[in-house]
């Protein structure tokens, strides 16, 4: 932020504000505190017939991987429509019988991964502008190799766990990147 | 948005983007997207002895009401950690046990609340800066007609009943401003 984008001002200066207790961007002459926070990814886990439904990015980053239907929720919407809407953006996807899955926190990036479960209408599926192919695997054939990042390895890791297990449990996890720079997944809960 | 806050640029237009489907503030001179997103709220219902942590808000909206610890999850933290958080800030109160309880989605202001249950240790609370008092509630004694938000109404109401019940279930909810400006709750899944 170089420039306030209420005033104009180029004084905006990193402080903590009064009655804060951490340091925002901050604009001297009209006094317009500016908050970042976290976002939120919307995605599902889409099956038809026991094969899951995946996308090929089109895009940056990690364009050519493979990944689940999911992006940043839009103002307006409900969780389970983001996570609807991003099926259809992605994958000409329609989802049906969407429930809760994951909630993943990744601290590093201040996303927040909510992931629900659901089916794929007909099992019809395409290409949208941001996926280059899409396809649906079942759990031999998922391209592990070729996954465009943690978030999608470890939910479905945990997806074919739980159907195996016969129970779909939600968890809610956080995936950080440790000092050796790897990511590995918690449980985000207090003991 | 009325200056650019990379170059200051005056002539911020509101316009949807190439590759976009929404209207975003857009930069025409030096090409800068401003993206808004829905904020996350992280809160908990903390019991000890059977009854519920609550603090009445010292700043508005809803100044003098009653509330849950809850507040902006904040960049560099997880769900668990932001809910925590304001506990400590809210109430000078610690969070043990907590684990993910309700996520409701509320679209008319563009805010995804994730609330965890947990306990209180030691039973010990005291009114931080934006409470003007904090309390421990049985069910009987909850001021009902003093809530702030219908969010706290619905957590409440469903911790009872789980609790009742003997078996909290994490509920996925949409809470949607209706066509006579009431609030009503709807599972957020697709059916």
């Amino acid at each position: 932020m170089n420039f306030c984008s209420h005033c104009g001002s180029a004084a905006i200066a990193k402080t903590i504000p009064e009655d804060d207790n951490r340091v925002r961007d901050v604009c001297p002459d009209c006094g317009s505190i500016f908050y970042e926070n976290p976002k939120i990814v919307a995605g599902c886990l889409l099956e038809w017939q026991g094969s899951l439904l995946l996308c090929r990015r089109a895009i940056e980053p990690r364009r050519g991987y493979w990944t689940l239907p999911a992006g940043f929720m839009e103002k307006g919407e409900s969780l389970a429509e983001g996570a609807a809407r991003e099926a259809l953006e992605e994958a000409n996807a329609q989802a049906d019988h969407l429930s809760l899955y994951n909630c993943f926190s990744l601290p590093h990036i201040s996303q927040v991964y909510v992931m629900f479960r659901g089916t794929l209408r007909d099992g019809a599926a395409a290409a949208g502008a941001e996926s280059l192919e899409v396809g649906l695997y079942e759990e031999a054939e998922i391209p592990w190799d070729n996954l465009a990042f943690p978030i999608v390895v470890h939910s479905l890791q945990y997806y074919f766990e739980d159907r195996r297990a016969g129970h779909f449990q939600t968890r809610v996890g956080v995936i950080r990147r440790t000092a050796n720079q790897r990511l590995e997944v918690i449980a985000d809960t207090l003991a």
